[in-house]
């Protein structure tokens, strides 16, 4: 719909509605991040945003899908990764995929959705689904489509386990010594191992 | 406490005691399943074994004690593991424990409290507490004490980290190709993969 046209219909002009749509996706994040998916409401996101729950369905639609809106958001510091993966050199493709999700999980404004991401996905199976298409299609996919071996895609998502992995074990379960270990010697040690995955025998 | 020592203070003799013990740990693997660590109460396990709470408590104390017996026993066709890990030899380790991983997981039996202790250690900082002792400290140290390397322990987890990933990809959050991927092309790959992190370089 045109702004013209959303004027129209007594909606507030663009500028206005970008603030509300931040505001609401910045609530939603804070909602999921605190209670999780199932225990998260539109109502509850629309309280905190200090607006109607109207406006939420206006703006995103279903629940389901003002998660994925938060999921993306949380997610947009990695937004240009894919297209540098795509048109980087083939061989350090590794290095870069590890040091790209150690990076999202060191950045302490990325972590707390991140987390609430994966205990969503972990518990509730719409929350799977959108971990599914948002991690696995839009990055994992990618990186396969470059490779050319067989089982691109299953190699994609093996080197993928190792790195979502190591994050559980280190960010949420918090084990030990991988928890206090420098994000370097994590780096170090996996780069290559996921390059083997992926361009590997 | 001797087994006349409890009969001494009015508890059942060993068989009963260890037939309404089972059925407690059952009803307890079943709730933590069905509901997760945060929504189980030991009021409710006693309720599901028909039996009465105060039961629940001699027999295996706080809420936190009771989910570590069950996980014991959704761990136990996999007691022998460690032992086989630590006599067997060290070149073939790799595979030992992608088999013993993949073997409890396909297995419709463990599979279930598996899952339950997944999304309950995800959630929940006790649960996760319960799996770090579990299976960090019983399996990977135990793993990690065998290699002859500089960071054993960091080793051992980042293996355990590969592991722990694809089970959460494959099993938890169903991405494909891998969740419906043969459990052998899984381990092929893999079993060098863990490996390397034990004993490469």
């Amino acid at each position: 719909m045109t702004e013209a046209a959303a004027r129209r219909r007594g909606r507030p002009p663009r500028t206005e509605a970008a603030g509300t749509r931040d505001r609401i996706l910045a609530a939603a994040r804070e909602e999921f991040s605190a209670r999780g998916y199932e225990k998260t409401s539109v109502r509850g996101i629309a309280k905190a945003a200090g607006v109607d729950p109207a406006l939420v369905h206006h703006y995103f639609g279903t629940k389901e899908q003002v998660f994925e809106a938060a999921v993306e958001i949380a997610l947009a510091p990695a937004a240009g990764m894919p297209d540098t993966l795509a048109e980087g050199p083939l061989d350090g493709v590794g290095e870069r995929l590890t040091r790209f999700v150690f990076g999202v999980w060191e950045n302490p404004v990325t972590r707390a959705p991140l987390l609430a991401i994966v205990r969503s996905a972990v518990t509730n199976d719409t929350a799977a689904a959108v971990f599914r298409r948002m991690v696995v299609s839009q990055i994992m996919r990618r990186v396969a489509a470059r490779l050319e071996v067989p089982d691109a895609e299953l190699r994609a998502e093996l080197a993928a386990a190792q790195l979502v992995g190591t994050a559980m074990l280190r960010y949420v379960i918090q084990v030990e010594p991988l928890a206090s270990a420098d994000v370097e010697r994590i780096v170090e040690r996996l780069a290559p191992v996921v390059q083997g995955h992926l361009t590997g025998p």
